[in-house]
This record gives structure tokens, sequence and C-alpha cells, in this order.
């Protein structure tokens, strides 16, 4: 077995302890997986359940709003969604398609936009006060691989599925999309539910860091203490200022 | 047509006019309707209910939460009910239950009573930025009347649903449910979402001062600009520093 | 206090021990409430529930549905808010809009209404069977009530949002309102789910016995026992067969 | 690429090419998926919605019903799931728990076990007339199979959160659990809803298997007929009669 094969094997097996270590001590918590398209969240959200019960587990990737829903508190139908005692509940895109999508595309007005943004931290904090884990995570990857990826789409029947509409303006408003991720970053990231970024262009290694930081951030201590250091060059919690090893990909 | 029935009718039209302004825009609107037990709160909503349409209003008195939503997120069973465009949601009694009656009688830790106190502000701002309106009505009774309504209740077998296990402290407790009250006010009466006390041992008199707040809140100036200007003994903002004309109950 | 007055206290009491009696027990139980416009079905769930317990009762008046709603299967809407236990449920209009309102005004199409009326008696059965007390009430008024009221509903300013676009059409399409009523009628009458056809052109009759038959059908023996016996000119079971004594308007 | 390769990429292209022409035409199915303790439900739907739309494709693992769930219509919480318009919900385990699970230990009465095998064909019935294609699969495995699955499962600490407290009398209550089998498949195998069991002992044999049906039932003429016949001795409808190439496991 290769060194990847068995950390992956002990990877999955710290979530499997974690799961139920949040099983029998009622814990909850919520994963929320941003990236921009392509950046692999269908896959790793894949790689995180492989093991985990599918009771105690939801993924919750919401259809467009309704029409009643669209003229609702814009959370509402998130916050439908939220665990019960012992579940985890990730979010395939999340609450955060006001700052991403919407902005670049126009799906919603600069004021409502704006309103997010300002509401962002007052709504998490509450929820982790609440004893809710809360997980962000910006899946991030560079231009190039986009382009490669979005072109595998296209000519893979395997991900018709997957192209969408929107996939055709990635590459040309790529600047657009950083600038609202930057914005996004800036005013979301909270001491009390940090964004992580993780490096993407390598499928593999962005899912192993991902568990990796559930590990630490959701698991009893003695289930993290396992899980091998993330490489610093991969990984990396989201800085206002100057990133020397962690730039994100313009 | 006593002056009173006169002004009655003047207000139920008005009323009737804020639902159609608010039909006709696709406002939303939540009316929080708190108070001591006996204070008037279902008598209170069906006098404000009385002609507005059925569809378009919702009132919302939600039983024992069960034991799943016990383990979620405090708000979301109450964020469940939200308004969508063109609705009135009126709350008798709502997410302050755990301010007021939990904090009396132990139905929660200290630690989530707190954490409440402190979630409310910014839950409140929240939906009002959000451009749904909010209006919180707090009916305030003395010790006497409640304890002549306490006694009616018992006595009336048409008042016998009415009777719960909680009434026969609330004279006992009186002096708790008051400190409750005033660390609930002090706490949660901000600029956007203010406290509005109703003395209310006059029944009739409370219903219409409630209702003069409404249209003066949530109708269009016109319809609000028939309302006479309620008297200020009756109807005050909660202030938090000494109330000449405006003292609660002790 | 007059006869009437007595009796309707009578009445009220005898809905207050029933749901003592079904708070006591866990029973549950669904009024339907339907009939033309103006009928007066407001006005009735307003009587029913004066003293009953907000916690305890619902009354569900549902809004247009979202184009979401529309896709689904029809009756998911309204299986939402079946009762839990101890809960009475009253439906304000229900599924059988789609055996009126939507047959009339083409708001569906004929094969959907002829799906609906072939489900329902399959649908209500599994409910009554599943222990829910199912209440269906058809409140039955004279063409010539119905354009006086209205004519006091285009004209009373308090009326003005029981206004509907449809109000226009009632009496235009009153034959073919009444076809849609006997098709309905004829096809939903079940002995698990009978049809109580209510005359009520005179309100306050319709209501003392709607109420009576709520009493005699979910109240325990000796609060029923209480109630005056129904005038059967009045108030009568759907028949199939010619009704000497109950005939509907035409 | 072997032969089996070759075929497992054509079914999965079956299954995306399926989805889109659910998307393009608004239809909508339901999958039931049932089966023993250990019989691959999980490994099934994983291997089924590897390249489905995350947004139109639910999976539903319902948790244990809540105090007020339990008292309301059985049904209840599953209509809450019912597909919208271009959606597939896949249900693991399902309604038929009262069939199952419930039966053979005691989680619910004879009376209440009864009342749902009368109901289900009727429930059923009305989902598919309004137009929702409901699949139900029951997957098949021996209990030499199921004696093996389950001893792996004791001892490989990735399939920890598969353990459950019934897995230790899934073996002792073999013949029990035959029993409830056969009474559901005798009693629920309709016309419009047939059981299609499915021989699961091979677990590659039988995710094929469900493929093929899906796309046989499911997807276009077109593709279904792209997808090879399946083998008799392993995928065959439910028949009352003796079933000379179908036996079930005994």
């Amino acid at each position: 077995m290769s060194d990847h094969a068995a950390e992956e094997d002990a990877l999955q097996l710290g979530l499997v302890r974690m799961q139920q270590a949040m099983a029998a001590s009622g814990a909850r918590a919520i994963v929320v997986l941003e990236g921009r398209d392509t950046a692999g969240k269908d896959g790793t959200i894949k790689r995180v359940t492989e093991h985990l019960s599918v009771r105690n587990t939801r993924v919750v990737a919401l259809p467009k709003p309704s029409d009643r829903e669209r003229s609702q508190w814009y959370f509402q139908r998130y916050v439908a969604h939220l665990p019960a005692a012992g579940e985890l509940v990730i979010f395939n895109r999340s609450w955060y398609n006001r700052a991403g999508v919407e902005v670049v595309n126009g799906f919603s007005t600069p004021a409502e936009q704006a309103r997010f943004l300002a509401d962002v931290p007052g709504f998490e904090a509450m929820l982790v006060e609440s004893g809710i884990a809360l997980v962000k995570l910006w899946l991030d990857i560079s231009k190039e691989e986009q382009a490669e990826r979005l072109e595998r789409r296209r000519t893979d029947p395997l991900k018709a599925l997957k192209v969408s509409a929107l996939d055709a303006v990635a590459q040309d408003k790529w600047d657009d999309y950083t600038a609202a991720r930057d914005a996004m970053l800036t005013r979301t990231h909270i001491p009390l539910a940090p964004w992580i970024c993780v490096r993407a262009d390598n499928k593999k290694r962005a899912r192993r860091n991902v568990i990796r930081h559930l590990l630490r951030t959701l698991a009893p201590a003695e289930v993290a203490a396992e899980v091998k250091a993330p490489k610093p060059e991969v990984l990396f919690p989201f800085e206002m200022a100057a990133l020397e090893d962690g730039r994100l990909a313009r």
C-alpha cells in the first residue's frame, strides 16, 4: 500500500471516529463548501461522506428558490436545514451564493449583496455561539486548471449534468469572480467562523487537506492528534494581510 | 354611535387599508405580541385580524418544541414562519419565551437565556434590514388586574382552555416575572426594533392603542394620518431611564 | 338571556369540553370548511375557535401555491399541516379547491380535476383509518343571498379585503359552480368521510348547526348528549338520492 | 477496458441521459430502495448518483421520527420530500420500515402494521397516477452472505458507523424478516408500482441490474434501448406464483 493510500485510510477512519463522537455527544456541525465552478466540491463531498452514516449526515444542495422563497428572508430556506443533535450538514454551495455567482451575474441587487455581507458575521456568530460547529472551506483553483476542467466537462458525456449556462463565462469573468471572492473572504472571515482556503488544483491533495481540517476542527483531540500536519503551502487560513505562502489564485 | 364605536370602526378600516397597501407593494411585517398570562394577547389578536385577509395574515402560536426541535438552533422553528411578500405574521408569544417563562420556571439554562438576550438584537436587526417591518408589543397589566383575571379564568368554564399549570405561579412569582421582563426589555429594546409597552388593564383601550400603533408603523402615511394620537399615559415606547408617565407594573 | 344566547353559550362550552377531551386523549381532528364565496366560512371559523386553545387549534388558509409547489404532488402542501396529537386543524378552503374554483375558472386541466375526484376517497380514507377524525362541511347559500352579500362586500369598506377578482363571476357562473359542487359532493361523499351540508342563508343558525355537528362528531358522548338535536331542515347529511327535506341551492 | 468496465460506463452514461431528459420534460421520479441490513443499499445509491446532478437528485434517509412526528399521519414526514419537476428522489429505506424492521422488532403495533399494508397500494397509486414515476427495489441477499458482511462490519473500523443495535438480531431473526418481507411484497406488489427484486449477493452485478432497471423504466426509449437485457436469474419482477428462476432468499 502506498503512503498516500495508507494515509487516506487513516483519514477516513478519523472521519468515522469523528462522527461516532458527535453521535455520542449530540454535537452538531455545518460544513460550508464553496469555490468556483469545477473547483471540486462534489467530489470532495463524496470523499468526505464515503463511510459516514446516511442518517446523521445530510448534504444540502438547494435548487433555485421558488417565487415564494425569493420574497422571504434570504437565510430562511437555509435555516430549515440546520443540524439537530448528532448531525453533520454539508452545504454544497450555501448562503454564499449571494456573494459570488449572484454578484458576478447580477442575480440580485447590489444593495441585497451589500446587506448580505453585512449580515453574515452576525448570522454565523449566532450559530456558532449556540454550539454548532461551523467550518467554511474555499476550494481554490487556478485559471489554467479551471480551463482544462471546463474543457473536459464539455467533452466528457459523463460530466454532461455538470455543464451549466454559467460555465461559458467562468473564464471570461475570471477577474470578476476573483474580486467577488476577495470581498467575500475579507468581509466574512471572522474569528468564530474563519474561512479555510484549500489549494485545489491537485484534487487528491485538496481532499486530504479538507479531511485533515475537518478532523482537527470537529474530531476529539485524540483522533485529531493522529492526523498528519497539513502542508502549509496547500492549506492555509485566510489572512487579511499579505499571504507569503498562501496566495489565492488570481 | 358612541365616540369609541366610531373610532373603533375607523381603526378597523385603517387596518384594512394597511393590508391592501401591503398586498399591493409586497411589504412584509411581523408583529410580536408578548405579555404576562392574562395580559390580553389572544383577544387583541382577534380584534386586529377581524377584517384582515385570511390568506395574507398568519397567526403563529407554536406548540411545545419536539425533542428534535429542542436540539436545533433556537430560532429555527420560528424562522420557518417568517412572512413572504404581502404577508402579515403575528406571533402569539414568540422567541421571547426564552426571556420570560423559561427564565422564571427554569425551562432552559441560564447560559441559554444569556445567549438568547445577546443574540436577539442581531437576529432582529437582520430581519428589519432585509426589509421586514417588525413590531414588538408588550401588553402590561397590574398585579391586581391579573389576580382578577386569573380568578375569572378559574371560575368561567368558557375559559377552561386558557388555564395552564403556570397560572398558579403567575401571582406568586410576580416579582420574578417583573425582573425577567425588565431584563428582556432593557436588553432587546433596539432602535431598529423597539419595544412598545401598552397598558393593558383596560382591554378596550389597550386594543385601540395597539391598532393605532400598527397603523402609525405599518400603514401608508395617509392612512396613519387619520389615526388619533394615542394618549401618552397608555401607550409609550420603552425607555431605559426613569419613566415618569410610563411606569411598568411592578 | 334569550334562548339563543343561552344555547350559544352551551355550544361554546361544549367546544371547550371537546378540546379538553382531545388534549387529554391525544385525539386529532380535521375540519374542512367549503362553500361558495360569501357562504360564511371565515365567520364560522371565528365562532368555532372563539374559546379554543391557540396552541392546539390551527386554522390553515393556504396562499396560492408557489411555482415549485405547483409541480409537486397536489396534496403535498396540505399534508404538511395535518394534525399532531391533541390538535384540531381547520382548513378554510382545502384540497377541494381543485373540484370547485379550479373547475369553474379553468385553473387546472380537466384531467387533473378528474384525477383529483378519483383520488380523494382513498386519500381521506387513509387519514380517517389512521385515527384522524375528518369532518367535511359545505355551507350552502342561495343565489339571492349571495347577491346581497356580494353587494354589501362591494360597498362596505371594512370588507374590502374579502373582495376578489372572482366575486365578479360568482353570480354569472352560478350554475357552473352548482354543477361543480354537485359533482364534488356526489364523488367524495364517502362513509368514512361524509359531507355535511349546512343551510347558510341564516348565518347565526348555520353557525349553531356547525357547532352542533362538531360536538356530535368530535366530542365525548356525555358532551354531545347535551347538544340540542339539529333541526332537519337546516342541517342534513348529503344524500345521493332525492332530498325531500334537504335540497341544495340551485 | 474489460467488458464489465465498458458496460458500467455505458450504464452511467445512460443515467446521465436519463436525468437530462427528466430535467427537460419536468418529469419526477421516486426510487424506493429496501432490503435487509447489509443488502447494499448505500453502495448502490452511491453508484447510481455518481454522475447525477446534485441539485436535481435528493437522497432521503430520514432519522428516527421526533415525538411530534410519531403522533402525525404515518406518511406525513415522507410526503414532505416528494419530488418537484425534474427531480429524482431516492429513499434509502422508506415508508416500508413499518412493514419490515418495525414488524420484526415490535416498534409499532400489529394494528398499525396492518393499516400500513392496507394503505400502501392506494397511497402509491395516487403518486403514480399524478405522474410521478415510482420504482421500488428490493435488494435480496442470502443468509450466508449477510453473515459474512455483518462479520466484516464488526471487524472493519471503516464500517463502524454502519453497525447498529439491530445487526445483532439480523441473523437470529432471519426467518422473521423473511416472513415480513414476503408479506410486504405480497401485499404491496401492484401493477402501478411493482416490486423489482434484485439478487444482491454479488454487489457489482446487483448494481448493474439496478441501473439497467432504472434506465428501462425512467429513461427515454432510445436510451433504454442501448441497455443490455438483464439476466433473468438475477433481476426479476416479483411474482406471487412459484418463482422458478427467481426464488428469494429464505
